[in-house]
């Protein structure tokens, strides 16, 4: 089979891609639902109506693209990413599994292979939990770990809810279909950037996924009294921002306490009302992320955030309200699909080492129902979700490559 | 002189200023120059010219309702406060002050007084920094403590500048020409609410107001590193939000450990970016507010600040950059003004008690220009700044009672 990727176009159609966002070159903004996002989804069905693939929408915008095998009653095997990106981010994270499987299918054709199983690219709605607070809405559909409920249990900042937002970016239908069963896919494969510093440093081109990393996160709420920055004395102060400051500073040291370098834990997320500058916050909002390879572990930072909530409303005398968002299983990956990755990396004289992936991704839900499997290219820095997230041509033709590959050994059994 | 206030009206006229607000009720918000600040303007102006005062607007919108002298070149004497509010404010902070002051000139009216010199109420713009970064904008302009650069120099958050935002709300004409004269008033009196808890806990009605804190505000910026929150691990963090988490409890002790009980300093105002679950903040803005009756403490509390700063920055390695917004000098009330209120509480057997403001009003700037001086009137438990923000018809009363009877006096003289 004579695999050749077209790599300077696939890096024209990322940059193109990068060009829907709500921020400036080189940000990207895209939130799931929007405006940009919607013209991202357009730009990729015309690409994969382009290479022949047959598309299908699902009610939350889940979006197939099939090239159809030469016994299409099979279960496929498929491949894919998201295309949704948080606040001033940058352009490889999601987007390379989208276009990188894509120029995988496109390369496969070109080639002249015809696959026995359909191979189907899938483009997963809100990996990203900037609109509704939780992540990888697509992929819990299609797994079944979320429910028809979501509908209107989910709702962003705004109120607005996942019906509602759906639906006007044109997605009807009943969303308890979403949900496949068991079977429908023989094999999941995601390829995707590190967004660690690892292959980068150990100079290897490709990372196979053997277990996706845990993740957990929580809404704190701080409620604590407001009132005059002038008029109310430090010692009658129950200010919510301060008591907030101290759970800021615990989250971080329960995730170094743990003693293991794969836990880590984060508050990216803080709003302080009334929010002026002459008066003292009442009440406080932040969202924490907590992610350990080991659930129990991962399990035992987040206690230790319970006690420190239970500690500075004591001590402050403010009250604490802990809400846990999501708190997924961590994934192991099928040995099957593994194997034919680190084949395919031979195949191809790559290099390439086993990792566990300690970003969420949309595979980590994909795996309930069918045997998966990551495989990650190095980006510069490990710097992900930020816009200077950099992936070389380079490294992007390695990976498409040995996705292709790959997906050519499981579509023929 | 027959004083006859009528005290039901001018609650309900409260009431209706209270119901300009983009927050629910009982909350109040009204920032300057939005549709419910323009709305509340137009009622307050109503209301002016239903009581035969001659209205003038200045280029920032500042609003001076003037009832004439029976020699009105003599200079005036002038009473005032503002109606903008923080978001969800209370309905008595600085309106108390403008309609109170409507209703002393009204009370005036009726009792057949008649001044000889003119008085004039005074609605200043922006008392609030809630739009522009710092407060009394108006009242500075007006004691020439701003100069017409403010028009272009200062912006909001949404990048807009004063001038945009006053043109836009018809506030035409070059800011210069705000400025007014020494002299131009002969006394300057405003009627506010107390903001603290001493005169409520005293069983005080009245505080006649000697000084005035001087505040000072910074602005923080603190830039980190971002990266994604599952794979950066901890040692290689770089997060913005822990360091501005050590700063807000930095300012805390800085506050605390003067020992004194008249220092306070506020972390009110902290936003977070890029401000997602499951990034690593890269960059946060604080914005801090530090008051004490003595201005050396005060700059001793803000060189410790300054300290903490370089400390965090060193010790986790990102960059804090600190930017003071204003650093204003503490007034004196003027000594004939005080006495005229003294005596005023005497006229009406009103206890009174001497106090210093620990806010912020326009009287500190106004002080510069006039001889000034403050009546305070007791608000429950203290509160300011919060929805439930109350002072009782009878206290206002009281207050609006001994400013008419002032102001009669001043402009007898």
């Amino acid at each position: 089979m004579n695999l050749k990727i077209e790599t300077a176009q696939l890096a024209a159609e990322l940059d193109t891609l990068a060009s829907f966002s709500e921020a400036p070159a080189p940000a990207v903004t895209r939130i799931v639902f929007s405006g940009t996002d919607r013209q991202a989804r357009e730009y990729v069905k015309r690409l994969c109506a382009d290479a022949g693939l047959a598309i299908r929408e699902d009610a939350v915008g889940n979006t197939f693209a099939r090239w159809a095998g030469s016994e299409p009653e099979l279960a496929a095997v498929a491949s894919g990413s998201h295309i949704d990106a948080i606040p001033n981010a940058g352009r490889y994270d999601g987007t390379v599994g989208v276009l990188g499987g894509l120029e995988a299918i496109r390369a496969l054709q070109r080639s002249g292979f015809r696959p026995r199983r359909s191979i189907e690219l899938v483009i997963f709605t809100s990996e990203e939990p900037t609109r509704f607070g939780i992540g990888c809405i697509g992929s819990r559909l299609l797994a079944g770990v979320l429910d028809g409920a979501a509908d209107t249990r989910l709702a962003g900042k705004d109120g607005e809810t996942l019906n509602h937002w759906r639906t006007a970016a044109g997605f009807a239908g009943d969303l308890a279909g979403v949900r496949l069963p068991q079977g429908y896919y023989d094999a999941f494969l995601e390829l995707h950037i590190e967004q660690g510093p690892l292959l980068e440093r150990a100079g290897i081109p490709l990372g196979v996924v053997t277990a996706i990393a845990a993740p957990a996160s929580l809404r704190i709420r701080i409620e604590g009294e407001g009132g005059h920055a002038g008029g109310v004395l430090m010692p009658a102060r129950k200010d919510a921002f301060c008591a907030a400051a101290e759970l800021v500073l615990e989250v971080e040291s329960a995730a170094k306490s743990t003693g293991v370098i794969d836990t880590v834990a984060t508050v990216g997320v803080c709003e302080v009302f009334p929010g002026a500058i002459n008066s003292i916050p009442s009440e406080v909002r932040l969202e924490v992320d907590v992610r350990d390879t080991n659930e129990a572990r991962r399990d035992g930072v987040l206690a230790e955030i319970g006690d420190a909530c239970v500690g500075v409303a004591k001590r402050r005398g403010v009250a604490v309200k802990t809400e846990t968002i999501n708190a997924d299983m961590p994934a192991q990956c099928d040995a099957r699909v593994v194997e034919s990755l680190t084949r395919a990396c031979a195949t191809h004289r790559l290099g390439f080492q086993t990792m566990v992936s300690r970003a969420y991704h949309d595979s980590l839900f994909m795996s309930r129902i069918a045997p998966t499997a990551m495989l990650f290219i190095p980006c510069r820095g490990g710097v992900s979700h930020r816009p200077n997230e950099y992936a070389s041509a380079e490294a992007i033709e390695c990976g498409v490559l040995v996705l292709a590959e790959t997906l050519a050994d499981l579509a023929s059994k």
